[in-house]
C-alpha cells in the first residue's frame, strides 16, 4: 500500500557520476540488490549517520573510510543490514570495499559501504563480491532509477527527487535517491539516502549544509518511532559546476537542497509500511523548536491517534490526550487549539463550538491530512510528517524479518 | 482476546465497605455502567492521578473534594470519560456528586467522581443521576465482582486481587479492583483502580505507601504508550482493623499492597487490547532505575518488537535496535547481553554463539515470555510488563471511539 500516485522523476545526468546495479542474490533471486555509484575525483562528500548505539558494521567502516581518503565509490546492498554481526561484520564490510577497490583501481578506503535489510544475519560477502564486476560493467550516467530500485527493501516505490538552480549564470543540479518504509524515525540521518550535485563546495561547508537540510527533512519524519541501525545520508558534490562560496549562494543552495530532501522524506512517508494516510503535523506557538518537535512526535507515535487516522475517525480526544502526555512542562491546556485541515477541532482545550462531526469526517476521509496544533506558548513552529497504523503494517512486520 | 485463563477471585468483605452498580445507559443499554462504593466514616484515603496535562473533569473535582472533606463515596461511570469537556464537564461532575450526596445524606465533597470511556462527549449527567438510587439500593458488602464488572470499557475480563496478612495477631485484608485495556501507559497512576483495606493507617503514611506501590506496579506497565486523561488509583483504609504504625508493620503492609497492585497491573496487560502475549521485560545492570525503565519502555513501545512478538518471531535484531535508540548516554553495546526466557540471544552486542533459531522459536511460541536485557553498566534493575501488537489491536482501535 502507498498513499497517492507517484512516478519516478526524470533525473538529469551529473557529469562524472555513474550508477549501476546487479543481482547478488542477497535479497531474493532475480532482483537487483547491489548498487555501485561512481564519483569523480574532484568530489567532496558530507555524511550523516544513525545515532542508534547499535550502529551497523558498514556505518563504522564508512565513517573510518571517510576520514582516511576521498570517496570514489558508494557500495550499497539491500537484503542484509550487516548489523549486530560483531567483528565478522566489520571484516565483511571491509572485504567488500577491498574487492570493489581492486576491480576499480582505487584504494579500499575510497569505497563507502552501506547495507539495509535483515539485522543479525552474516553478510553473504562472497555472493556480494561475485556480483561486483557486473555492477561496474553497467555503470551509466542515467542509472538513477535503476539505483533507486536496487536499494529498496519493503518499499513499494523507487524514490527520487531532483531540482536545478542557477548560480552566477551556471546551472546547478541536485539529484537524490532514498529508500525506507519501516523502522523509520531517523535520528540525525535517514534510512538510506544518496544526494549528488555538480556544485563545488568545500568539505566543512558541505557538512553544515547537509546537517541543516537533514534536520528539516529526514529528521522530521516517523513511521513507527523505531530508529534504524543503518541510517545514512550522503551528499556528494562533484565540483565540476558552479562554486558555492558566498552567503547568498549558500542560502539558495541550502533551500534547493532542503527541497530535494523534504521531497525524498515525504516519499518515504507516502510509502510507509501499510500506509493509507499521509499526515502533516504542524505544531505552532512553542517556546522552542524541540518543544514543538516533542509534541509533534508524541502525537505522531501515538498508536491510538494512528489507528484513528487509519479508521478516518476524527477522534480528537486521542490527539488531545497525546498532546497532554508530551514532555512539555507546565502545559496550559486552556490555550490549546487544534485544527483538522481547515476545520477548527479544539479551542481553549475543549471541542470547538463550531465543530461538527460531518466537517471533521470530511477531512479525515482524505488520504492527505494536516493537523495543526497551536500551543499558545511562544513563536516557534515545527512540522513532522507521519503515516497511519493499519492492519497491513501489522501484517508486514509480523511476516517480514527485518 | 486475552492471555491465559483468569477467574475473578473470591474477595472477602471489608467491614463497612459496600459496593453497588446500576444501569445508567451511558455505555450501552442493558449493561451496568454506574458503580457506587460506600466507605465507613473512619476511612483514610490516598489517591494517585494521571499526569496527563489534559486531565479529565472528574480528576480535577476528585482532587478538590479530597482536600475539602473525608471521602464517604466513590462514584464511577464507564462509557464517558468526561474529558476535554471544559467548564460544563466540571459542572457535570459536581452535579453527580451533589445528587449522590443528597441521596446518601453526606456532603457533595465527600463524594469522589471517576469516569472512563469516550473522550470529548458531554457527560449524560441526568441519566447518570437517575440511576443513582438503584445503585445505592443494591449496595452490598460482597459486591466486589459486580463493581469490577461495572467499571470495564474495552476490557474482556473483570480484574480483582486480594491478599491477607497478619499484623499483631489481627488479620489485615487488602482488596483491589481495576479496569484498563488500551490507552495504557500510566504515569504516576493507573487507568482506574480502587483498593481497600481494613487496616488503620494515617493519611500521610497511606499516601506514601500508595505512591511507592503504584511506582512498582501500574507505572511499570504499558500497552500502547498512550497515557490516559483519566488515570486514577485510590487506596482506602477503613481503620477498623490492625493499626499500621511501626516500620515493621509498614514494610509488611507495603509488600502485601504491592503484591495486590502488581496482580491488578498484570491483569490489565493480560487483557490488553488484542493481546496474544504477556511479556515481562527485565532490564539489569543499569546505573539507576530510570535508565533501566527507559530501556524497558523503549523496547516495550517499539512497534517492530511488538509485531515480532505477535508473530512469535525471535527477531532479536529489533530488540537490539530498540535498546540502541533508548535515551541512554554512552551506551557500550559490546557489554550488552539479552536472554529470551532461558535462552541466551545476544552476548557482547552480537548473536550469542550458542543461540539457535529452534531454541528461540520455542520460547517465542509461549504466550508468556520474559526478555532479560543486561546493560553491564551498574547494579540497578527494573521490570516492565507489556503486550504485543496484533491485528486485533488495530481493529479494536479503528472501530472503537475512545
Amino acid at each position: 500500500m502507498a498513499v497517492g500516485e507517484a512516478s519516478f522523476p526524470a533525473m538529469p545526468a551529473i557529469e562524472g557520476i555513474r550508477l549501476g546495479a546487479s543481482m547478488a542474490g542477497i535479497k531474493a533471486a532475480g532482483r537487483r540488490d547491489l548498487v555501485v555509484i561512481e564519483l569523480p575525483e574532484s568530489t567532496t562528500l558530507a555524511a550523516a549517520f544513525t545515532r542508534n548505539a547499535f550502529c551497523a558494521a558498514p556505518v563504522h567502516v564508512a565513517r573510518r573510510h571517510l576520514e582516511a581518503a576521498k570517496p570514489r565509490y558508494l557500495l550499497i546492498n539491500t537484503g542484509n543490514a550487516n548489523a549486530g554481526t560483531g567483528e565478522q561484520g566489520m571484516l565483511d564490510a571491509e572485504q567488500s570495499c577491498q574487492t570493489l577497490g581492486e576491480l576499480a583501481g582505487v584504494a579500499a578506503q575510497s569505497v563507502l559501504p552501506f547495507s539495509t535489510g535483515v539485522i543479525g544475519e552474516p553478510l553473504p560477502v562472497k555472493r556480494l563480491c561475485d556480483a561486483l564486476p557486473e555492477a561496474l560493467a553497467v555503470l551509466s550516467a542515467d542509472g538513477w532509477q535503476t539505483a533507486a530500485e536496487g536499494i529498496l527493501t519493503t518499499d513499494t516505490r523507487a524514490k527520487g527527487a531532483t531540482t536545478c538552480i542557477e548560480i552566477d549564470g551556471q546551472p546547478v543540479t541536485i539529484n537524490g535517491i532514498a529508500k525506507g518504509s519501516g523502522m523509520i524515525k531517523p535520528d540525525m540521518a535517514t534510512m538510506l539516502s544518496f544526494v549528488f550535485t555538480d556544485a563545488a563546495i568545500d568539505d566543512a561547508r558541505l557538512q553544515v549544509l547537509l546537517r541543516r537540510a537533514v534536520d528539516d527533512s529526514f529528521n522530521c519524519i516517523t513511521v513507527d518511532s523505531d530508529t534504524s541501525t543503518n541510517d545514512a545520508c550522503t551528499l556528494a558534490a562533484t565540483g565540476r559546476g558552479a562554486r558555492i562560496d558566498t552567503d547568498e549562494h549558500e542560502s539558495r543552495f541550502a533551500a534547493a537542497l532542503t527541497e530535494v530532501l523534504v521531497e525524498l522524506a515525504q516519499a518515504i512517508i507516502r510509502d510507509a509500511e501499510g500506509a493509507t494516510k499521509f499526515v502533516t503535523l504542524e505544531v505552532e506557538g512553542a517556546t522552542h523548536r524541540q518543544e514543538a518537535l516533542d509534541v509533534a512526535f508524541t502525537v505522531a507515535h501515538s498508536p491510538l491517534v494512528k489507528t484513528a487516522l487509519y479508521a478516518s475517525d476524527a477522534n480528537w480526544g486521542r490527539i488531545l490526550a497525546a498532546v497532554g502526555r508530551a514532555p512539555v512542562p507546565d502545559l496550559d491546556v486552556s490555550r490549546i487549539a487544534i485544527d483538522l485541515g481547515e476545520v477548527a477541532l479544539v479551542e481553549r482545550g475543549g471541542r470547538a463550538a463550531s465543530y461538527t462531526e460531518e466537517a471533521g469526517s470530511a477531512v479525515m476521509a482524505e488520504s492527505e491530512i494536516t493537523i495543526r496544533i497551536h500551543l499558545g506558548r511562544g513563536d516557534t513552529a515545527a512540522t513532522v510528517w507521519t503515516s497511519d497504523l493499519s492492519h497491513d503494517y501489522v501484517s508486514i512486520n509480523a511476516d517480514y524479518r527485518s
